[in-house]
Parts: C-alpha cells; structure tokens; sequence
C-alpha cells in the first residue's frame, strides 16, 4: 500500500466561490465548473491554467488469450503492427495528439513481437513477449508483475521529472478489452455477463467465447479479489500492469490523469486500491461502448467528460475531451463576474 | 413553407466509406465518424475540412412574462446588462469564442433597454422592447412576427455572404427558457410538467409559477400547433422568431449550424416544420439540462456531442462542443488506412 498525495482543497474552495460569482447563474455552466474546480485542487492553486505539456502513454501489449480463442475481430500481429503506426504518425491518437497539442510516447511493456526496428526507448520497459492466456494459466509470474508496475511507475516518474503538467495513459493491445473486463469483473464481484463488451467489434459468436474465457479467468480470479497485484500476475497483463503503476505513481507525486477507455478504468480500480485516494488525480475523459468502463468509472465515482460511443483505446477518447479540459480553467480566468456586469444596470434603473 | 437545400449524399456515401477504411475497427471512432461522415454531407465533398470561419450570432430579447410573474432568478435588466458584456468580451461565450477561434455577433431584437450606448449594427434589427407576455398576450404583433424572421434571415445572410463556413446560434434573455418551453410543449403538443425546467435555476416556488405561466401559453397556443408563424406570434418572441429565420435561413443557403440549449432546439423545432428537411443542415452542440431541450432534440432525431448539465445558454454548449467538430475531419483525412497498417505484417508473417 502507497499512499496518494493530496489535493489542495483551500484551492479547490477558494475556485468554487470563484466560479460561483462568474457572470452566469450558480452551475450554469455545469461539468465545465467541476473541471476548473478539481484542476485547482490538482495544481493547487485557486487560478488553475489549462494544461500545456500533455504527455501521452501508450503501454502496448499482447495477451495469451488470442492465440487459444478467438475474442478479437483482428489477429494479435494488429498489435505490432499499431505500434509502428504510432511512431509513423497515422494512428487516430497521433491525429489528436496533433491536434491538440499533445505529446506522444509508446512504450511496448510486452507485445508478442521483438519490434527490433522501432527505436530502444519503446523497448526499454519490455517485460515479456505476450501476458499468459488469463483463462488457464497466470497472465505473468510474480517476478514479471513487479517488473510490469515498475515500469509504469518508471515512465511516470520520468514524464512528471521532464516538466508534463497532465498524463494520459493510452493503450494497445489485441485483446485487451477482455482482459479488462476480468480485473473490472474481479475487483467488482461481477459475473462475465456484466463485464464483457463488443470490443474492436465482435460479433455474437465471438462475444460468447470472450464470455466464456472472462467467465473462466474469472473463476481463477476468485481467491485473489482484494489483492490488486495477485490480480494482475493472474488475471491481468503486464500492460495492464504498467498502466496501473503508472496512475498510481502519478498519485504519488501529485500529477493530475486525463483517463481515456476501459483499460484505463481497470488499471484505476487497481490503483486506487493500491493508493487510497488516488482517484482524486484523475479525471474521466470519456465513456466508452464497453460495460466494464462503465461499471469501473461508476465505482470510481469519476463521470465522464464525453459519452460519443466511441471504443478505439490509445488514449483517443481523452484527447478527444482535452479541449474540454482546457477550455474550463479559461473560463474562470477571463469571464467578468457577475457583480461587475450587474452594478451598473443597478445605477440606471 | 421555404425549401432547404439538399445536402451532399454523394459525398457523405464516399466520406463514410474513407471512414471505414481508416485504421480502426470499424465503428470504433463512434460519434467522430458521423460527425466527419455529416461535415462531409454539409460541405459537398469526401474530404471535409475544420469549419474555420465560424460566426456566432448571439439573439437578445426581452420577455413580457418576466414582467407579470417571476419565472427567472434574475431581474429583466440582466438581459441588456449582458449584451453589454458580450460587447465587452467578459462573458462565457466570449471566453469560448477566443479560445476556440470564433466570431461573434450580438444582435438586440427584443432587448427592453434602448441599449443607446451601443453600436448601431446590434441594434439595426430591432423589432421591438420586449416581446408579449404570452400566458395572457399574443408575443408579437403579425408584422411583428415577420420582421423578426426576416431580421434572423437577413442576419444569416449577412453572415454567410462573409464566407461563414459554420453558424452558431446563441441566445441572451431573461425569462426566455420559459418561451422556448413553451414552444416545445406546442409543436409537441406536450403538457407543462413535461417541459419547464429550472432555467436560470429557480426554486420550487418559481418552477410552480413558471409551470402555470407555461400551462397557460399553452392553452392560448391550442389552436395554433401546426403553424409555425402563428405561435411564433402567439407563444414565442422576437428573438426566438429571429434564431428560427436564422436556422431556415442557413439550411435555404446550404450552411451548416452547431446548435446550442434550448432556445435553439425550440428554434429548430420551428424551423424544421417551415422548411422540412432543414434539420440535415443542423449537428446538436450539447444537451443542456433543459427537458423541453431533451424533448426537442429527441423529436428531431439530433443526438448532442456534450451532456455536461450546462444550461447558460449563449452558444456556450456550441461553442464547448467546436473542438469535436473540428477534429472529425482531421481524423479522416490524417488517419493511415487499415490496409497500409496492416499489410506489412502481414508480409512479415
């Protein structure tokens, strides 16, 4: 157990009576308000600035599950192939990240290829070729567990030391939303017909195999329930893994999350059972088609910025709800306050 | 009734099939890819591109209903107090508008304040100081009535003769969620319950008084329902005629609207009936808290991109949605194609 630092509630107060005397009525401008407001408590102070270097992660993965079963409606090759993409510039996070003004960095923490043409940085955080298949057989060994959270909290710790004032964390991974649906599924108590979504897009045949392999994972989950880092040596992946190192390191220092789709749900429910009280960094970027990132955000207590339908992971949904992010603070800064726009009305009549 | 124009389906067909190409499961971008696949209708072209010239236009009016009963939290003159800020740039829209990169235009049809200390363009349109109080009077006079649609028309025009590629209607007036109301629960032939809100956020003593204000529209409103320019006149006001000329004016000319809260839903609502076909023209900015603008949406078939319990009004939810329809296009024409992802690895196995 670590411990999450804490936000700045006399900023989070001072904002609040801020927005609340802006030119508009009291929670006019709803959501936008809450987000000024949880941006002062996470830079701690009651004039928060929009986010300007905005670092994203995307931990890329393979999973054991794809070569016994099929739960994707593409081969786990996809996996490599995105990656080289990514440093490519054509995936739809790269165009967002462009977009809006966004860093973009790949880490490949065990993706079933040896991607010897890609730079060393993006293998530096290797931890495996492809996690086990979580319906037979633990997803990684305890060494690997570790090594995986330690290299999220690595990537962390090293974005927060070049200056990044918000972290993203992407991901991509062929079957990866099974397995976030089994963590989702076990940290809940939830069966597989809860948990288990459409993912890349699968259709009825394959939704009930996936069902049955997250029915099976869950069922080696049981004993493991309360025990965030025994669920990711058994049933999760070493993506996963670094995904949940990363928030919770993030925690640690103070560094406010941006969160994008169900993989990042699955890693917050971990991490915040690993760091009580880190969900107070983090912020729902969107909701996406999957049931276990809906189940995941309600147990957070984190409501999502956008609800778009959309269900692509690599971090595309936060980027896409950025400008929301720093629109907010912007509107604290520069509306007139309703005492200022009234007075003078008050004098004429 | 006037004719919209027809939109591009040629070019949204061959934008949809660029969509599905990308690299991506298909569909997994969700509400962006019929965004993109809209734009693509709107301008004409497989290949749309960020709407950048974008104007906000900004209808204030006064209510005579604000007069007789309470119905708002805010006194009257907070209506000419804002159009005086928009002018000054410290308003919510203002804020937005900057930051997004967007025109605005403030335009006083019905404000009751001569507004003397502004420049003559807000007030070259002016139709009257404060519409009817519809619970007991007709809104407008038939004259009345028309020059406000023509003055919305002309407005429109005025606009996309300056190479506007998208309009952003807005609205400003004290006691004109309790109009717009109105409007719904006619065209729809709802009751009151079914479509008063808080507005600027009253209590339940004022919603019951808004409710009968509404209750009793309605009933002078009965014999009108399916004539747009008659409850416009018996129901509606200046400046809600003016944003309706304004949408059927945009969908004659072939320009695309963001809309934003619910005078503009009850607006479109209006608008469609007096041009059928218009609503293809229109892509839904936010969903406020509003249940008439819920209603209003619904029956229109206009999903929103937000649902962040915003209910200022302004343009604001628009103007915070602009990002989304911004980067749709991007997406499209940045993204690689599955086929140029994959087939490397393909090779490679």
């Amino acid at each position: 157990m670590t411990s999450a630092a804490r936000t700045d509630e006399v900023a989070r107060a001072e904002a609040r009576r801020r927005v609340d005397a802006l030119a508009k009525p009291l929670g006019a401008l709803g959501r936008l308000e809450d987000l000024a407001v949880w941006l002062a408590g996470v830079q701690g102070t009651a004039e928060p600035r929009p986010p300007q270097d905005v670092a994203v992660v995307v931990f890329a993965g393979d999973h054991g599950v794809t070569g016994d079963r099929t739960v994707s409606a593409y081969p786990r090759q996809v996996t490599a192939a995105m990656v080289r993409e990514f440093l490519r510039g054509g995936a739809a996070v790269n165009v967002l990240a462009r977009t809006h003004g966004a860093r973009i960095r790949v880490v490949d923490i065990a993706v079933d290829d040896d991607l010897a043409d890609t730079p060393p940085d993006v293998r530096r955080h290797k931890v495996r070729r492809g996690s086990g298949a979580i319906h037979r057989e633990d997803a990684l060994t305890e060494a690997e567990a570790t090594a995986a959270l330690a290299a999220g909290r690595a990537v962390a710790d090293e974005e927060i030391d070049v200056g990044t004032d918000l972290l993203v964390p992407g991901d991509m991974g062929i079957g990866n939303t099974t397995v976030a649906a089994t963590v989702v599924g076990a940290v809940l108590g939830l069966d597989a017909d809860q948990v288990v979504g459409r993912g890349t897009g699968v259709d009825d045949d394959t939704w009930r195999g996936k069902r049955d392999v997250v029915a099976a994972a869950l069922e080696r989950a049981r004993p493991h329930r309360g025990d965030p880092a025994a669920l990711l040596r058994t049933v999760g992946s070493a993506d996963l893994a670094a995904g949940t190192g990363f928030l919770v390191r993030a925690a640690e220092r103070g560094t406010p999350v941006l969160l994008d789709g169900v993989v990042s749900g699955a890693c917050a429910l971990l991490a915040e059972r690993l760091a009580p009280g880190a969900v107070a960094w983090w912020y729902a970027g969107h909701r996406s088609t999957e049931p276990a990132h809906r189940l995941a955000l309600e147990a957070l207590g984190l409501p999502p910025l956008l609800d778009l339908d959309l269900r692509l992971g690599e971090a595309s949904g936060a980027l896409a709800a950025l400008p929301l992010l720093r629109a907010a603070p912007l509107l604290l800064a520069g509306m007139a306050t309703l005492e200022s726009v009234t007075l003078p009305v008050t004098e004429s009549v």
